[in-house]
């Protein structure tokens, strides 16, 4: 995360002109155009701050580049479901109608699908009634779809249809495709702001601490845990074996074990293991069932992939790694090994899946998910573009989306996150 | 369901010697032993009511075949778990030690397999320091294990510890057991009461209206259908398939459609159905794809044997019949059917499994753990022997384990259950 | 509970002339109006079984007396709130278009005021689009109100808007104004069912074994008994004190107990307690905490109104009893006593009141409520009349509203609910 | 908050001279003592950052002051109820044994009374078996007490006990408490760790972040504003009215309203409101009732106490201000500013308090204690004393007690917690 101070300049449409409608404190508490997050505040013995590289923090502008009485804005939402994706698009609506007066805001259907015209899908007018009581309910109203769409066509609906403001909500792809739609936007010389609301319940987005859904992961995920363990603690040489999502990163695997403290194993994508051998996992398993007659295994889906053949030669249509499905081969591996002893095991598997992430937001999310939706408004009305709202360690900051595409963050093994789960586990240090 | 009176007569060790000290109520509140529940009450008026079969009253007698002070009574619990079982062992020892004032109370550790000397499991002491909090976990605190053990080990088991009354809570193959050791038990000539509880989450043992766990099972399930339905609900043309428990019979998957109201079909063992064809399961969906876009499947996972060629060929070591996976089989039934189509569709597969059954018990189930442990305590203080509690149309009532075990409970057609998911689905009349 | 034959004969419009386009099974799977349920099927030894009294079994009916295609229906919720009340809306209308093919059906907004022309409020017509997510809200989206309205406008409002069926959701003032709109249709001689939902969630409605919202409240209840147990248990000498909803049944005070077996005191209306003395409640509390250093209290809000002078004499405006606060009145009878006797006590008070009621049903309310609708739906297609929906251990009825009208149901000494409270409880035998 | 340098250093006993025996990564992964996070990170045209002041980051560390295997360590929870308690008292213990390696664990009951020789109470040996399954309850199963035991008293009993290392789990009051405990060890020359835990619902600890149980506390008055909306929202002119917890800071009820997105009006003790006149309270509710017929009131139990007279001058036995009862005050007031207007409204009123905070700790308040005692442990065993556990800005760092007694967090009007509140209700900016 070698990032220079000119990576996280943020793009701006033009001067700001309007005075905001917005008092959001009896003194104003507009936040300047000059106030920054510094990017470390670490303070170490063997290494200077690094001062040069800040956020830009994000806010209610005082002065506005759009006017409201006459701007449009539009919300579409992409990619696959996370809990929180209704609230966003219910306080997006809110702060738009109610806080700064605009009158216009349309919700796109089934994602950027439909942004072109040949979907057939029409917007719906999105007003206070529309989104009364979306925010209790899991998914998304607006429905969603996957992959990209001509940008010509979306840009022309973007015209035809006044859409002044875009909030694309979603995850690294969908925020690719927020950045073509704002290079063909600038191409052809318009003022439309394309503002981008993180949305990956991996929480693996780069730059962003934390992102909505996320937190609900991982209350879903415990339950999940907890009853795997309950099942592996029922009977003798109970073995529970959980398969949660994480293609690339462990946050969601980590977090739970985390959360749960009643995992033995974890295992993610950052962390290869040996599985044979007297230091491989097999071994360690099966000392634990010796000892305790019990044990509980979360495994990320993108966990051990050294352990297939060729297992990175294999993409998908999108040029994405093709996953082998390392929750089936350990358990077939595990069944065999126990076999191979002579030690009688019952295992369980669990694949919740989509149990986890088509569920309403919790406490938590229904905050992270209202938050980024009104920041991500105040960015829009005062002409921010190409720019995503992040969180940096409890701000709310300014992201280049240039910056962030293409980008993974990725478990470190200091982390609280990872140090936390050898704590809990006292898994071996692979 | 064509029972003899004499089916329904519920065997007694010998004479009741000693007052009970229950005083349930200020007046009294003994249940007469000649108190009996009419097993049909409805009036048609094509058919008389048979009067002469009924099912003898459960709850407290006045009278007690074991002295309570000198009395021992051990709990097994049995087969997979079910949410309820730590609530029966709590309230059973209660019962046992404060109301009648037994002083001696064992856990068998891990199902039958506890009361076979050779497994070196020793009982725990039931205490109410060690059920205090119990019934607020899911799972069995004893732990449980499958299949049978040596009934003449189990019985010198019974006699080497001086156990009186074994309560087995577990499904057909426990009560199985449990008339087993009670045939054994009348062999040895000794008086000792076998008393069953039962316990299925399924809730399709024969003549029990309903069984602890049910009501969790149909809560955990509806939560799973809400999250396909939203998952089905959010793309274009959207299909959630569900596969849920219930290998005989259908109970789980109607109930949980019912409660849920969000299926399109629900397909269970009771009701084959044509896959192909204009009539069959598959032009249907498409009839529903086309029509609405989205589309929620239910099937259980005994449903739809018919489709595999020699299905009932296949046994397992038990002799029950090996099931193939219907969920897996049907998903890939749809996609080839769409693809070949040309409709393209989004199918999420769901497999909650253990999810499902190794929580807590809910509201409803903790009461009817609660009262099944209690009338179960009741009935072996007063002799009765080779019984098992039952539920009959919201009174809990004796029953001959010889009459229950190998029977099974199915759904009717005509069952405000199954004409309950007719209604809400709206599914072919198959 | 006396009732005569001629009590439980359900009214009708007249001779059915259109055959029903339901097909609940492949057979048909019709209820004959022949059917019925014997009230009493407890065989005694000491009196004989009364064959006389029986109930009509509700259900499909064959033949129907209003032509769906032209008929409107309408649909209002009186009174408190009640888990479940959207779901019967829901389901209710989507039997009402979907099944029986009417194609009018009207939600009257605010309960009997919005039947009044005065009160301004319009129907808002019910499709599938409306009702599609209100199962998953608390509350009614209707809208609810209290107390009667005047009788002819209401009728003339029926005429006005052509309605034929009118659904009351509501409890005893709700079906007592469902009987006098049918008396005045009647002597209109207009031919309108008017049929009645019972919502009661204090359970009290005479006849009915079990009204949605329940059991929900039971969950509710139980989560509150578990926080005042563990508030209690935390400290020494802790007290809990739960004050629930029943004003003259102790259903919910009960049944959370029965649930929650944390209580240790469990005061009803129906069982009257000494306050004082050696055989008082307070004798007995101090004897617990002494033992045992925590106690937890559960007490209905109409518990203990003999301990109110003149409790009797004071009315509200619909002449209904005002209760003192008898919470309140034992946390002050609490205090001073352990303050008499020099034992510091720490007392935490808890009334949760609404927060029972106006949370979502539970997976058996939705059951129950989806249920009661649909059976609504079939009694008013078939012409029945001032009748309310019941449901008799386990199978729904037809009960004529004038029967139930001005009864209550309370919980007797011997039922299960109470024994089951002693048994856990452990109190004295008032 | 103008700190110095030299209030936020940590005290040390003494020189580490044991090697830790912890392995948190394979790179080792220790924090080295020189580490430090700086307090101030926002960048600010207006003034510059204040590099002097920073916190030392907790964390394991590569040498220890106490030699594990002849340690022992104590945990003692006092005040009120939290949840996440029993969290922090399994993982303490669990980091102690197995990752440590110390072999002596004691839990002091009821509080600080149970360091007094003279309550009678004996310290339960804390050991995996007991910590099992704690995690999953609510409460704190040592038991709790409020306020100050004799100092000497308790120093007295460390010693007989041979405790090394004493872990204070408590609000406020409780750090006193262990400041001056940590005083008299030092004055008796004692070699012995005072390790403070933060425990405040309220979340209104100086200089922490955030503390275990406060996203419970939200999670669960969410679902407490949830209900009082739907009660409001029911009938015409319904008002909703929920008190929540907060003395002297509104986080509680701040956080609520933000995650609930329901509230119109949020008072708490940071910012006085008029009540009467044209800019007041009550004037502001009646325009939202007469434009949108319902209404929802969150109000902290501290708010509004410049509205009683002399409300400053009543103090409580330990000198905390004695608050009026805001909740009741305002229910009353705004019943009477109705009725005086002659419009009927219906008000709700929601106290929760003790269901907020006695039940188990949500996902994120369970990975919050976990982190929070395996660093506390860190701390001691590193020799640190007189020491605090915050969060500062998702870091966890060392805090002086001494720092930290006495001083209270409050939301500040800029906080984007209170900004927040103000988009979501549009309440007028008093």
């Amino acid at each position: 995360m070698l990032l220079k101070p000119e990576d996280l300049v943020v793009a701006s449409l033009g001067p700001c002109r309007f005075a905001s409608p917005l008092r959001p404190t009896r003194d104003g508490g507009f936040v300047s155009d000059d106030t920054r997050i510094l990017a470390q505040f670490e303070l170490r013995a063997d290494a200077p701050l690094d001062m040069s590289v800040s956020l830009e923090k994000a806010g209610p502008r005082a002065r506005l580049y759009f006017e409201p009485a006459v701007t449009t804005a539009a919300i579409v939402t992409c990619g696959g479901l996370c809990p929180g994706l209704n609230n966003v698009i219910r306080s997006a609506t809110l702060e738009l109608i109610y806080n700064y007066g605009v009158q216009r805001v349309l919700g796109i259907r089934n994602g950027y699908r439909g942004l072109n015209p040949q979907s057939g899908d029409t917007p719906v007018p999105l007003t206070p009634d529309f989104v009364e009581r979306i925010h209790y309910l899991g998914g998304t109203v607006l429905g969603t779809s996957r992959g990209p769409q001509p940008i010509a066509a979306m840009v022309d609906f973007l015209e035809q249809q006044r859409i002044d403001v875009l909030f694309c909500v979603g995850g690294d792809g969908t925020q690719r495709g927020a950045q073509e739609i704002h290079h063909e936007v600038q191409r052809r010389g318009l003022a439309k702001a394309i503002v981008g609301i993180p949305k990956t319940i991996d929480n693996d987005v780069a730059y962003v601490s934390s992102t909505f859904g996320y937190a609900t992961a991982l209350e879903q995920a415990e339950k999940v845990l907890r009853a795997a363990h309950t099942e592996a603690h029922s009977v003798v040489n109970g073995i529970g074996l959980v398969r949660l999502m994480g293609r690339e990163a462990g946050f969601i695997a980590a977090g739970a074990a985390l959360v749960s403290q009643e995992a033995n194993f974890v295992l993610v994508p950052e962390v290869p293991f040996p599985l044979d051998g007297d230091q491989g996992f097999l071994t360690a398993l099966e000392r634990r069932i010796l000892k305790r007659a019990h044990a509980l295994i979360v495994v990320a889906e993108g966990a051990g992939q050294h352990l297939f053949p060729d297992h990175s030669a294999r993409k998908d249509a999108s040029g994405n790694p093709i996953h082998e499905d390392i929750g089936v081969f350990l358990r077939e591996r595990i069944l065999a090994h126990f076999a191979g002893r002579g030690i009688p095991v019952t295992l369980k598997y669990l694949d919740p899946s989509y149990l986890i992430r088509a569920v309403p937001a919790n406490a938590w999310d229904m905050f992270l998910s209202d938050q980024m939706a009104r920041y991500a408004v105040h960015a829009a009305m005062s002409g921010r573009t190409d720019v995503l709202i992040g969180t940096w360690h409890s701000h709310f900051v300014h992201l280049p989306i240039r910056t962030v595409v293409g980008q993974k963050k990725y478990m470190n093994r200091d982390d609280m996150l990872w140090t936390g789960v050898l704590a809990s586990t006292g898994q071996p240090r692979w």
